[in-house]
């Protein structure tokens, strides 16, 4: 099956299960509720989740018992771009190529959207019962992953860095919380340690992908198409591997990890076959 | 045993429990685990975490099996008033007699910081690895409690609002975060239905009490005392007790709302006695 069948099915999935949480928090405010929704139905890939479903369905041929933390970890990334979007941090006008939310609803509520978003998710995980699961995916947006990843990216912008700084950055700020989406999924389905080490790497591997491709795409790719401002990076004095490599390098990086993040599929045979074609998508995508 | 030491011991045992937890958190920038140390052992009340461990205590004579929840819960009140402080929100310069995080750090580090505060307490928590304790904590804190009674409180200033909307937004607001402390202890010290139930309709009434307390002090109250700007809630046009009621009614509501605590303590006998000095000294300090 092609990548974005697989991302399809598996968003399918994701979209009505964050619908079936959301309709269920009775007593939220209509302003608050409103914000989240614009935020979390904006039409991201959905890569997390597809992750997560991806890795359960791999361990146990069950995709959904992984909801859960699909939908958790989803929540937690709406989150951090409602904050990363903020005047304080990126100060971003468009969002998935729509108006970010604090330019619709006023900065007030966009924190106060993304701190909800951010705790509902522990509710929806806590649903899977499962609290090693919470505590890894807890510390992989914390202090040392995601959130731990954006204060070094902070206090870094007009420096220069070296390569493997920016590879700590990242591997806190965008591949800590990628790589518990595969973990949580197969945890969840009750992977053997072989297999969660397994799709651990391999999450790994496509999450430094994932960003080199986005550092590219940054510098060359179509505006409208990433439904957002190209060149922004370079605006704001933000290290990104083409900087710092050139883009051929920064390719040729990008096809090494796909090769690595393959290879690490092996044992795995033909129920990984999803996961080999979303590897190979996430280099050669256009946004 | 007076109020006072009643909270000093909860308190001690609270900070030590805190600083373990930090201390465990490895791999942590340098500038957030500061940002995050600033805020957290500012000198607050703990009024939250002696709630947990003092209903552990009254329940099952043992304390220290709430700190996971003491500790989490404090951790998300400490990032709910890093976040409102923000110029966005309230625009506070000063939080407990000190320079809020902001003013120290600017503002995004400040927004990071409240978010990797409300992450890490639920790695805290999911540590008594009890799922409904999380379920119910998320809830409290989240769009139909803390949070939701935030973007309410945000949508009603400058607006005439009455009273039984008053008492809506501070359930929420203030009063679900105060009532789920009081039952993540009970239920983790594994409290029967109807002990439950009255230290949550305890906590329910002291929550009120707390409430109309700090409306009065912030109208009466002593700026130095208070730690922060006397006359703040009239500057930023918010609706308290005092401006609905006035101060005599507003004291009177304060005062009904401790002795519906202490009646529901009734069945629950001298173990209580804590809890009995405490709901009296919520209406009797004067910071």
């Amino acid at each position: 099956m092609p990548a974005h069948a697989f991302l399809d099915r598996m968003a399918v999935k994701t979209n009505a299960a964050l619908h079936r949480y959301v309709d269920t928090w009775e007593g939220a405010p209509h302003v608050l509720d409103e914000a989240i929704r614009y935020s979390l139905f904006a039409g991201g890939k959905r890569l997390r989740p597809a992750l997560a479903l991806g890795a359960a369905e791999i361990v146990s041929g069950d995709a959904d018992i992984a909801l859960p933390a699909a939908c958790a970890i989803e929540m937690i990334h709406t989150s951090s771009l409602i904050h990363d979007d903020l005047p304080a941090m990126d100060n971003d006008e468009l969002r998935r190529g729509k108006p970010t939310l604090h330019k619709v609803c006023g900065e007030a509520l966009a924190i106060l959207a993304g701190d909800a978003l951010l705790t509902m998710a522990f509710d929806v995980l806590a649903t899977a019962g499962h609290p090693r699961v919470i505590r890894e995916v807890a510390q992989a947006a914390g202090v040392a992953g995601m959130m731990g990843g954006q204060a070094i990216d902070i206090k870094s912008e007009g420096k220069r860095i070296t390569l493997d700084e920016l590879r700590r950055i990242h591997a806190c700020k965008t591949g800590a919380l990628i790589r518990v989406s595969a973990r949580s999924g197969a945890l969840l389905a009750g992977a053997d340690a072989p297999t969660l080490d397994a799709l651990t790497a391999y999450a790994g591997y496509i999450g430094l992908a994932f960003q080199i491709t986005d550092d590219i795409l940054n510098v060359v790719g179509d505006a409208q198409a990433m439904g957002k401002s190209v060149g922004s990076d370079a605006a704001n004095e933000k290290s990104t591997y083409p900087a710092l490599l050139g883009l051929e390098r920064s390719r040729a990086l990008a096809a090494e990890a796909v090769d690595a993040a393959l290879m690490v599929l092996d044992p795995l045979g033909p129920k990984a076959d999803d996961f080999r074609a979303l590897a190979r998508f996430i280099v050669e995508r256009e946004h």
